[in-house]
């Protein structure tokens, strides 16, 4: 199956499974900004290439100097990773959790990531029927238990986001029952409102709460591998003693740096992500789809009750060359889901229409 | 101090201390091809630009065809990672050893990851005095006590390496004591008769043999961070389970398989470093220096007794914008040591004048 390997966007999979080649395919199942990288970029790594016959600084001096700078955070709070699935990693290695409350269905990292380390996994259910957020008492009665949680904000692959006052109380009860939180917030730089709702200035200050951030969906560059993470900078150290050395390479800290000074792509990026998503979700309830609401640049959706299986609607949409995310291996949904990246508007036409066709057919077929 | 980062080859922190800016350094602290990247590799990374919005293959397939093509090897019997540095923590955190043997001195990671995931370190001292080999009856016992064990070969820094007989004894034991080795080739590829000294055909079928290879240091891309191992592949399936996703970048897998196939490249480097090695040697021994033998790119030397510490040869090189890597963080070594890489004339020629004039400076200050 296409998620073979866990997780969207395997491209060489798509390729052995459907037949068209990789670089043809249109890729909706892994959630990249679909502007490209910023403009400039290409030139930096033409720039920095010399530098590969150098080690990468060990401790990307310059790339922490700018997220600092950018998100108001002290230097020795923020750690750099091989993605922000290393740093998911690291931080379930570090804190060996015996508890790790997971709110499903979730990003399938967080729950690898513990059991990996030793732990129990605490599931919290989000059910699609509260628009898949977790009533605010077994929130914290999951904080409460736990020793280390997981929350994506927003969640991956819902949408879901917590608001400021949930978070401050969750925040509350970590301190007082020594919980940590991982706040993952790899698709906030896609809101309007991401400096409201960050946790970011938070975490540099706490040892019980955690910010993951990624850098390859917002300034798609998943191919560099590049995230960070934001905590005290007691358990920043700690961290980096577990961490392997030169962890990110080269590139990726460059890019890092580039990218975070590249503002009026990011003002374009959050607009068209807010009106491309308005236009599919449009689309998609015309064709009896329910998708779920959000402002990250993906979109949970729903099949209407005459529609085939994501399965079968995947599989005639890779013939195609189209690949989505089905979600039957996130816990709490089934075949009845898959999740879509949000893109441009030829490309969201594109799929619209192979959508539409897929319909048609898969329930002639079924 | 220079390696502060436990390492060689860190400009950043170089840098800070000297004050000459990072890309003017003359590194012979970091092991690295002096002849740079093989030529092309810069245009296979500017036509792999655009592939960096997706996500890099998971599973390295096209990377690992090419090894096992160029080295008889079975595809499943490999396992890529974000260098070596990566594949070595992994290894010790999947065998999670209670004794691991390491050979000292040596390369700093291989105690580093076995105490990391929890192991309590055998030593077995390698001494100057007899070339920094072991007797073989030594090695063995290490071998029958421990249930992981790391050899280089060849050893970083003291360059010896062992002999085929040897290492035929040596597997033999760890298969009866059920004893897994890990054999660091990560500057085998610098070695002449590199194809007869291998143990990567018998690590690819066996579970008491894994064998690490660096791509970094023979194809200069330390930026890039490469590095593969190879073993029996149930143990490649158990490794890549704990492996974070996306451990590899995609320039990363794309270089490697173009430099593997650099075969003009691989002889022209080795036939320099051979020369070059040996110049070197002369020199330095006309300087009262012992420089120890070996067939890498590096060569670890032992200061005269009238000569400064290493670390005033350091300090006083680092001032003039040469790194030389000081050896008293190796276990066994203390400050009379210190190690270089080997590299091209002109620059070799430099480093003899630099150090000639430090050897002489140092004395008058001591």
């Amino acid at each position: 199956m296409l998620e073979r390997n866990g997780h969207g966007g395997d491209l060489a999979t798509a390729e052995e499974l459907y037949g068209v080649p990789a670089r043809q395919m249109l890729d909706y199942s892994a959630n990249i900004n679909p502007l490209g990288p910023p403009p400039g970029l290409s030139d930096i790594l033409a720039r920095e290439w010399v530098s590969l016959t150098h080690y990468p600084d060990p401790e990307s001096r310059e790339l922490r100097r700018a997220i600092a700078q950018k998100y108001d955070v002290d230097f020795s709070s923020i750690v750099t990773g091989n993605g922000a699935a290393e740093l998911i990693d690291l931080i379930a290695r570090v804190l060996r959790p015996a508890t790790a409350a997971v709110i499903e269905p979730a990003f399938r990292e967080y729950a690898e990531a513990a059991i990996k380390a030793g732990a129990d996994i605490l599931p919290v259910s989000a059910s699609p029927e509260n628009g898949f957020s977790v009533p605010e008492e077994e929130l914290l009665d999951a904080c409460r238990e736990a020793d280390l949680m997981f929350i994506g904000q927003p969640n991956n692959p819902t949408g879901h986001w917590f608001s400021r006052e949930t978070l401050a109380r969750l925040m509350d009860t970590a301190q007082r029952y020594h919980t940590v939180i991982v706040a993952d917030e790899a698709f906030l730089d896609f809101f309007e409102n991401e400096q409201c709702l960050t946790l970011l200035r938070e975490a540099a200050n706490s040892k019980h709460l955690i910010v993951t951030r990624s850098m390859t969906k917002f300034y798609a560059i998943p191919g560099l591998r590049l995230g960070y993470a934001v905590t005290h900078p007691d358990l920043v150290k700690t961290l980096k003693d577990m961490q392997v050395p030169w962890s990110v390479n080269h590139l990726a800290q460059a890019a890092g740096v580039f990218c975070l000074a590249q503002s009026s792509y990011e003002t374009q990026t959050r607009q068209l992500i807010a009106q491309e998503r308005s236009w599919l979700a449009h689309e998609l309830r015309e064709m009896d789809c329910l998708p779920f609401p959000g402002q990250a640049n993906f979109m949970l959706v729903r099949l209407g009750v005459d529609a085939p299986d994501a399965a079968i609607v995947q599989r005639i949409l890779g013939l195609q060359g189209i690949l989505v995310r089905r979600c039957s291996g996130f816990k709490g949904l089934d075949d009845r889901y898959f999740r879509i990246a949000v893109r441009t508007r030829p490309e969201n036409e594109r799929l619209v229409s192979a959508l539409r066709l897929a319909l048609m057919g898969g329930r002639e077929a079924g």
